[in-house]
């Protein structure tokens, strides 16, 4: 169960810091104050809990992982079930904090939800948010399996792999807010409901395509640095 | 008294630059700038005094390292005797500097206190300003608890720490303007007093309620990554 | 294979975030997080795809680690296709993914090409560009091999050389957009055309001038850390 | 000569880009873009000199290694006239680089020179200025000291150091657009004159004082990691 703590806890901090940046102070941060606050909470938790689960908090990477030959099946489906109950946690107590001021309503402001098309920042296609997530996740998942591999400096990963995560924030948070993450996207989605609902699908979908992509790619030895 | 020397020294630096990039430099920098602040103070100093004392500079942490078992009550006390000296100092050498331009005074412009409630940022209730922190820190001590661990990769701690506080500033300035450490509290309220001081309570005991349950959860073992 | 695949991902990494971060939230993130975007991505790849190739993914880089006699001529030259490669699929991309808004047109917002004179941010003369793609390229390139010389901290190289591209990029953009890396300009000036790919010239030269001249100052053995 | 050419190239980067930032972009990346850039020209070059010279590329650090008695008075000296020579030629190539757009000219934008008073930024007092520059150097120099010493990690000293003075910037650049380091003051003011040379002397006292005050402190052994 400690692994699975671990992730709980992992997740629950990356959705409640990372969307509670958007939620609670995007008008004064701006899109790069937020791309920080989502790679900087995975700093943080991957040397507070990386030790322990190796920091997934995210079900994608860990069927990535699974993919790339890295970690059993049955292990991931736990740490995603963590994983996803750390996240609607998480938007739980974002909802209440953020409801401590009159200027907040979640059907106005949201949750920090994931999303495309009309009325979502840069309005891009369905076709664009898919090409973006899928692409954007494929890329950190090479940085995640290169930086953990045998041959990489240790220690580094876990700073590598949360500047990556803010720099895919700084192109993508007008694109689609930027998932790469099902259960980032899940957690705020079950609260806003609506369009952040029905849209769901695509940021459990893409995330997993681009991450399973990599971790073959890391497989079939193309990219492995031994 | 060497170590106690280092967490004066260690404390005074994060007020003076936190609260003095809020202070000075406030309306120029924006909250992503303050949030800067307060978490690359913390990481300077992590390395600077770090090998001396281990760069608590933060009541709440020294005592959430005793409630982890790692260190004794005693040392704690010293420790934020000296903490809480350091902070005190530097509000003042802070009102000292920030008095040198006329567009400053303290009554008006503060010294990067607390708070919440009407008047305060986005004026969030007393109850989300007790949640956040408390969440908040405990958040920062499982980071700090984690990455400090005998399996953690050696030397990352501060760097980890150091942008965890960052992210927590970009999500919380809004709401309290972020303590998670008593002592930070402390000194700028001694001299803005009026609410600053009425409110002192809540950044006490909040971040300390936080600090000791991480730590009583990394005693539990069930987070610890041995 | 490994390594030209390698160098092929990190180029497009490269291209696709940092001018993705220009083209779709330049007006969001401003020029200094275009630059965060364009330095992280090189951190995130320096350790994702660095175990394989040493992640150059700049043709200005590979000759001048030929120039420090670090690299052999002939494996420089596969580099530097794959490098190209990369940089154009990655325009291919961005202008897939930006063209899904309506907000959007290539002919208009461009795809982060480089650039000078009338019409180009500042609007700086050529033989600004020139002098500061020159020199910018060296002091990079001095960052570059020093940070990865035998008497250097292991492991440190990714991050001292992404961040100092950030501050590169912070200086740089309103003078040419920052090349200091000739597969960088090239991909976008592909499809830009017109200015971009009349001006392309500057931005081949003036990187490989800076970067060979800081490989031979190092193969002088006046800066090498032994 | 090794050392000195080091020193040479490394002030000519800090003041190059750092000042370059302020004269070129400051009013496209504020001074949170001004401070970062200051704060990774530094960590660019620990990694990139660093392994020659120390990358001091400041005078007052190299007095203040001199008090700590880490380093010979006669080898400082040449240290630092490669500083401020490396100093000067910056501004000079800056200046070069700036007037290639028709927007600047040195008698408005400057060079990045500090100065306090009626007219600077905040318009500080010179107190003001001095309190700052003798405090905020004491504490980056113990940053210095205690990062490299004995018992601190291998290899982190160079960004505990740079954004160390990330910080230092964001607080103080409304105040004297911090100097903390001789050279980098000389070298702008040689060239703007009028005011930034006759506060110049501040500069050069102010840093020297705080840094060999630091550099005592640890020679009395009281804040040393052993």
């Amino acid at each position: 169960m400690k692994k699975q703590i671990a992730e709980f806890i992992g997740t629950f901090t990356l959705v409640l810091l990372g969307c509670g940046a958007a939620v609670i102070a995007g008008d004064l941060i701006g899109f790069a104050g937020i791309s920080l606050a989502f790679g900087l909470a995975l700093i943080g938790m991957a040397y507070g809990i990386g030790p322990v689960s190796g920091c997934h908090i995210n079900p994608a990477v860990s069927l990535g992982a699974v993919a790339a030959g890295r970690m059993e099946m049955g292990e991931a489906v736990s740490y995603i079930i963590a994983q996803v109950a750390g996240a609607i946690v998480a938007a739980l107590v974002l909802m209440a904090i953020a409801s401590g001021t009159e200027a907040y309503s979640v059907a106005e402001n949201g949750l920090g939800q994931n999303g495309w098309g009309a009325g979502y920042n840069g309005e891009y296609s369905m076709m664009a948010a898919l090409v973006f997530e899928i692409v954007a996740t494929f890329l950190f998942m090479v940085v995640i399996l290169g930086s953990t591999g045998a041959s990489a400096p240790a220690g580094f990963a876990g700073l590598a792999i949360g500047l990556a995560l803010v720099v895919i924030h700084l192109v993508g948070i007008n694109v689609t807010g930027v998932s790469v993450n099902p259960a980032r996207s899940i957690g705020p989605a079950l609260f806003v409901g609506g369009t952040a609902l029905s849209q769901l699908w695509l940021f459990i979908v893409a995330p997993i395509i681009g991450a399973v992509a990599a971790g073959l790619l890391f497989r079939s030895g193309s990219l492995d640095g031994e």
